[in-house]
Order: C-alpha cells, then sequence, then structure tokens
C-alpha cells in the first residue's frame, strides 16, 4: 500500500467539484458534487441520533437499493427540524442533480452540514447544483473537500493505492469535522471513493468494520451530531476481478480502508474546535468490550481532563475519576495510569513522578493516556481533543 | 416555614468553626468542624463513582450505625488515590478528633476536597483540628463554610425554621461545589444539621428523598467526583416529641430539607466553574421517568448547549440534537422546545422566532430550556451552568 495524491479524485472514473453558492458567508464554497462516471455500487453509515437530518433521511432510503452515482453535498445549512419542506427539498436536490448527471435521483445521495432549524435557500442551492456539475473535474477533489467544511481548519484528504489481484487499486476520501462529534456514528461527513471491484455484501460489511475503530471512535464534545454520515461509492474501474469472498484480498481492501478512515479519523480529532492537540485514550485489561469502550469514551468525554491537558497539567486524578464513574466494572487497587510513557498512577495509588517530564510530554501536539485494568483481555482506544477558550469562543457565537 | 440565618449552626445544639491549616494557599480557610452538643442520629447519601477517597470510604463505615456527633472536613486534598497511607490518616483525624470532642472516634464523620492523589500533610491537618475544636461556636456556620470551599466563589448556607408537633424545629446546612460535578451522587459536600427529633429510618428516608430531587440534580460538567457526600445529623433539641410515622409532620419536615438543599443545589449549578449563568433543564411529556432523567441529563452536559447559552444564542438545534442522543425514546415529529417563555421549535419543526425576544432572554442570569416530548405523564428537572472562557482558565491549571 502506498499513499497517493489526489484526494476523492484518485481512484479511476471519479469526478468531484466544489463552488460557492452563498449559503456561507465571504465567498466561502460551500456546495460539492463527488461523482462516479458510471453508477457505482454503495454503502454508507449513518449517525444514531433519534433526530435525523432531511437530507440524511432521503440517503439512508435511496442508499437501500445499494448503488450510486454522485454525492451532492452542501455546508453551512443542515437540512434539519424545517418539516415537510426539509425533505422535499432534499428530493428536489437530488432530482436536478440527476437530471444534469443524466442518471435516476434515486442515484444521487444528498448530505447537508451546518446549522439547524433553517430553511435551505433553494434557488442558491440549485443554481450551484448547475454549477459544481459542469466544474465536475479528475482534479476536483480539492475544492469539494473545501466545500463541505463547516468549523475546520484543515482540510481532510487522503488516498492510497494497493494491489488487488494483479491490478492496482485505490482508495481515496474527504472528511469534514470538527464539533458536535461522538460517536455512534457517524460523527461527520466523509466520502470515500474506490475504483475497486468488490461485491455490495463485502463492501458493506468492509465499511461497517473499518467505521468501527476509527470514525466511531473519535469524540471532539460527546454530542452526536443529526446529520452526518460516512458513505462509499465503488466503481469497479481497477478492473480487478473483484473481491467476492472473505480471504486475503478482502483483508487488503478492508486494512487499506482502515488505514484511509483511521487518518481522516485522527485529523477530524486534531482539528477539533479549538483544539490545540490530539488525545488518544487507550484502555486496556478490560473485562469486555463493553467496558473498554465505556471507560475510554468517559475519559474521552470528560470537559475535565479535557481543560487539564489544553493546561498541560499531568492532573491524573480526573483520569482515575472518569473512570470510576464510566459505568465499567474495575477494581480500583488495581488501575494503572499512564501519560506517554510515564506512569502516574499503579494499583489505583499515586507516584511521585517527575512533574518536568510530565509537562515534556504534554506539552508536545498528541498525547496519549493509557489504563490498564488488569481485569481481563479487551481494550479499546478514542481520539479526542483538549478543550481550549477557543472552544468557548467558536461554540459561544456559531450560528448569530 | 422561614428562612432564618445562622446556616449549619442555626439548630439548636450545633456549634461550627473553620481554620486555616496551611493546606490551601494564601492563609485560606481549609480545615471546618461542624458539631453537635450531643451524639446525633445520622444519615448519609455517598458518590456513585466506583473510585472513592479514603475519607469518604471512613465516613460510609462509621456513619452505617446511624449516630455521629460530628462532621470534620478538609478543603485543598481530596484524600484519594494515595493507598494505604489515606484510609489510616482518615482514622487518625478521626481519633483526634474524637478525643477532643470527648467521643468515640467511630462519631466522628471526615470528608477531604481538593487534588487527588496527593498524600495528606498530616502535622498541619492534625494542628488545624486542634485549633478548630477550640473555636467551636454556635456563631460558627461562616467560618465553617468558608473552610470547606474549594473553587467555590459564593458561600452556600441555608437555615429554615418549621413547626412541628407544637415545637419550632429548625434546617442549617451548608455546602460546597463547584466542579467535577455531576449525579449521581452526591456530587460536593454538603452538611445538614436538624435540631428535630425524628426517627433513624425517617431521617433517612427523608434525605435520600430529597437528595434525589435536589443535590442529584445538579450537574456542571458531567464529571462525577470520587469524593461526594450529604450528611446529615439530627440531635432532636427542638424537643418535639418525635417524628415516627410518616404523615403531616414527616412531610413537614421534608419538604422543608428539600428547600434547603434545592436552595444549595441551584447555589452550586449557579456558582459552577466560570458560570455566568443558572441552567435549569426540564422535560415534559415523557413516555417514563428514565426517559425524563436521561434527556435532562444529556441536554445538561452538552458542551454544544452550554456554550450556546453562554454565548446569549438560541441555538436550539443542539437541544434537539442532545435530547436526539440521549437514549431517550421519543418521536422527533412531536417534540416542542421553548428557551425561557418563548416557544422555538414546534412538533420537532422550527418557528419563526423573534431574535430580539430570544436575545432579552438569554441576557437574564437564569434561563430555563423546556422539552415537551408529548409521549407520557413523567418529567423531570436538571440544574446545570453556562460553558465559558473562564471553565477552561480554571480547570486549565487547578492542580499546579
Amino acid at each position: 500500500m502506498k499513499i497517493i495524491s489526489g484526494g476523492v479524485t484518485a481512484p479511476k472514473g471519479f469526478k468531484a467539484a466544489g463552488v460557492s453558492c452563498g449559503i456561507k458567508k465571504d465567498n466561502k464554497k460551500d456546495l460539492a458534487i463527488i461523482c462516479s462516471d458510471d453508477i457505482a455500487i454503495a454503502a454508507g453509515v449513518f449517525t444514531k441520533n433519534v433526530v435525523k437530518g432531511h437530507s440524511l433521511q432521503l440517503t439512508m432510503e435511496y442508499i437501500k437499493k445499494g448503488c450510486a452515482k454522485a454525492v451532492v453535498i452542501n455546508s453551512g445549512n443542515a437540512n434539519a427540524c424545517v418539516g415537510e419542506a426539509g425533505f422535499k427539498n432534499a428530493k428536489e436536490i437530488a432530482e436536478v442533480t440527476g437530471n444534469l448527471l443524466g442518471c435516476d435521483p434515486e442515484n444521487i445521495l444528498v448530505g447537508s452540514t451546518g446549522v439547524i432549524g433553517v430553511p435551505l435557500d433553494m434557488p442558491k442551492i440549485l443554481n450551484g447544483v448547475k454549477e459544481t456539475a459542469l466544474k465536475l473535474s479528475p482534479e476536483g477533489s480539492n475544492d469539494a473537500v473545501e466545500a463541505i467544511m463547516t468549523t475546520d481548519l484543515v482540510k481532510k484528504e487522503m488516498a492510497v493505492e494497493i494491489d488487488i489481484q494483479g491490478k492496482k487499486a485505490r482508495i481515496g476520501a474527504i472528511a469534514k469535522g470538527s464539533g458536535m462529534i461522538h460517536p455512534d456514528m457517524a460523527t461527520m461527513i466523509s466520502v470515500i471513493t474506490t475504483d475497486v471491484n468488490i461485491s455490495k455484501e463485502l463492501l458493506d460489511k468492509a465499511l461497517k468494520e473499518a467505521v468501527a475503530h476509527t470514525f466511531n471512535r473519535v469524540s471532539v464534545d460527546g454530542d452526536t451530531s443529526v446529520c452526518d454520515m460516512v458513505v462509499i461509492l465503488a466503481n469497479g474501474k481497477a478492473e480487478n476481478p473483484g473481491i467476492l469472498n472473505e480471504g486475503t484480498e478482502y483483508d487488503t481492501f478492508k486494512s487499506a480502508l482502515e488505514f484511509v478512515c483511521e487518518h481522516l479519523s485522527r485529523s477530524i480529532a486534531k482539528d477539533g474546535e479549538g483544539a490545540t492537540k490530539l488525545i488518544e485514550v487507550v484502555v486496556e485489561g478490560a473485562a469486555s468490550s463493553d467496558d473498554a469502550y465505556k471507560m475510554v469514551s468517559s475519559i474521552a468525554k470528560s470537559p475535565l481532563v479535557k481543560t487539564a491537558i489544553f493546561g498541560e497539567d499531568a492532573n491524573w486524578g480526573r483520569i482515575i475519576t472518569a473512570a470510576g464513574y464510566s459505568g465499567a466494572e474495575f477494581d480500583p487497587n488495581l488501575i494503572d495510569i499512564s501519560i506517554g510513557s510515564l506512569l502516574v498512577c499503579k494499583n489505583g495509588t499515586a507516584l511521585d513522578f517527575d512533574e518536568g517530564e510530565a509537562k515534556k510530554i504534554l506539552e508536545k501536539d498528541e498525547v496519549q493516556i493509557k489504563v490498564n485494568l488488569k481485569k481481563g483481555t479487551f481494550k479499546d482506544r478514542i481520539w479526542t481533543c483538549d478543550f481550549s477558550y477557543d472552544y468557548v469562543k467558536i461554540n459561544g457565537s456559531y450560528r448569530t
């Protein structure tokens, strides 16, 4: 596997574009299309929030048949909680896009991200769709990723090339964060493309497995959004005979897909609203996978842990506290806690560690917190970020 | 019922004092004793965190027999996660205090609040205990409450007088917040005293019921501390014949107790770390009490809701989002959301509300968020506060 350039248009037979249609201020790009030359097989993973955006609801319906040609996404407006017009508008976007791209509207997946409760400005959106459709290009990934950003500061793109069944195949992806992010899933928007030839069933399985360990292990603020999704389109243009069974070829594909998803997930955490540091929380030695997940999630959500890391303060008392209320079963007299390579708590008891060394570890822009429960063999890890003044600033005045 | 002055020493036969023993910086008071002239019956509610501070563990053991004479509390150090010395030290504090007050050490309840993982400086603490015991006075509530504060900005005291069985009886209390606060319980430290004559069973029942609706409905940051407790001592000095059965007299006492606890709970939320506003979250029309609790808790914990309120932004999309991932069952097409008296979302759909009116509501220092699910008859409410720059500032550098 090697990393290549080109993002979501790196795989053969994909084009993309992004334009400014006037939803976001300051002429920022806010409408993207990612399109396969031919109908591709498609799979998706969607938010588990009970409240779901109207565009998301349409996409969940359309993707059921297992194929799609394009994904159209607007940023700046979530198209959520606006009543009947919301679903109707999402449908119209699919219709207009389908007409322009020469396919059935049901082959168009629609995504919207941004403010909740404001009706879409449809004339702007539809003009934007037309303009974007004209600009579709095999070099369009960069514009598309820019057009799906909300409070993101960094563009999130990745592409890799792998050898599958004697052919070169590619996986490309774009993603956006960066607030209202927590499992379960999908905690943001990501569009993944691949030219590999793979069965619908295995594409679905590979996506679900990859997402479980990557996008579903990112928490910025503990808030699971109503609009978020990961979709993948596979158009078979790599001309490999076809991955039809599990085995080596499937594993190669899945591991490359997971690599791409992991890169984007870490980027989302690192670019979390106001973040100055990426935090990786690892729990080992749990009695069950459920316990391991509860504990990484609890530590990653704790505002006290996150502000301590922002302040570069090795306040592990907050880590053991979050572990203690996580709902996971463990013996407080067995727990070990490390910050980076520094063991700060052994068997539930404070160690007299070197504060200078702790400071050096915490000054870095990536910090690992590791907890060992010594109860069993299960483990989990989650990526999050610190809580800074800027998080408050960004979110105190997002809408107005 | 009338509100009276005197705090925790307002009831007959109680004394208190608070001194600086040198744990906290700048000569701030950090050691308090609250003492009944005679042995009182006692009840307590304690944190559900799996990790428990050593002083708390001792108190949980001693209170089992149902009586106590005094509570001794230090602030600045949680006496938690320091190994075997922690429990031994808590025991020694009880012993020395018991000797000074002329009672069995097992009649002394011990509380510690502050930094986790640092051994207690016992010479300082024991000197402080001696000094405090000498200063005990019926006017000592104010010094005691000062000595249990950590990051609190406001002293939290309340006392009331009620008529019970032809006698005047009093309930007094002090409490401290103000970070690492979330159900379940107890989310802070509070000492309540009363001179009412009541059976141990009914004291226990009244405390548990009052706490469930008050102290267990406060969330500052979603972090349930390892050290927290509410204890009540009842010494019978009011000389009422005795509340031995449920009925009018019990109800009078319980409702006064709940009034005291509610006042302190609201004070804790309002004085939450960095808080500029008290937020009351109310959920009505839930299908079960569990659903109602899940939803108030989810909304009150959401950093996005809390930063929006800080920014005085009527961003109800974040409220419906937090409702949606709360785990409560509801129909997104039925939900109504109000901010203060202003309905902003009806049947899951945005209303075109007056932003100027919203701003006026949000400018106040108390804001109510109300959600109606129209599914059933259950309701709940929780108090929290907004998330400000100061929360980050306070918690980025708490320990060092």
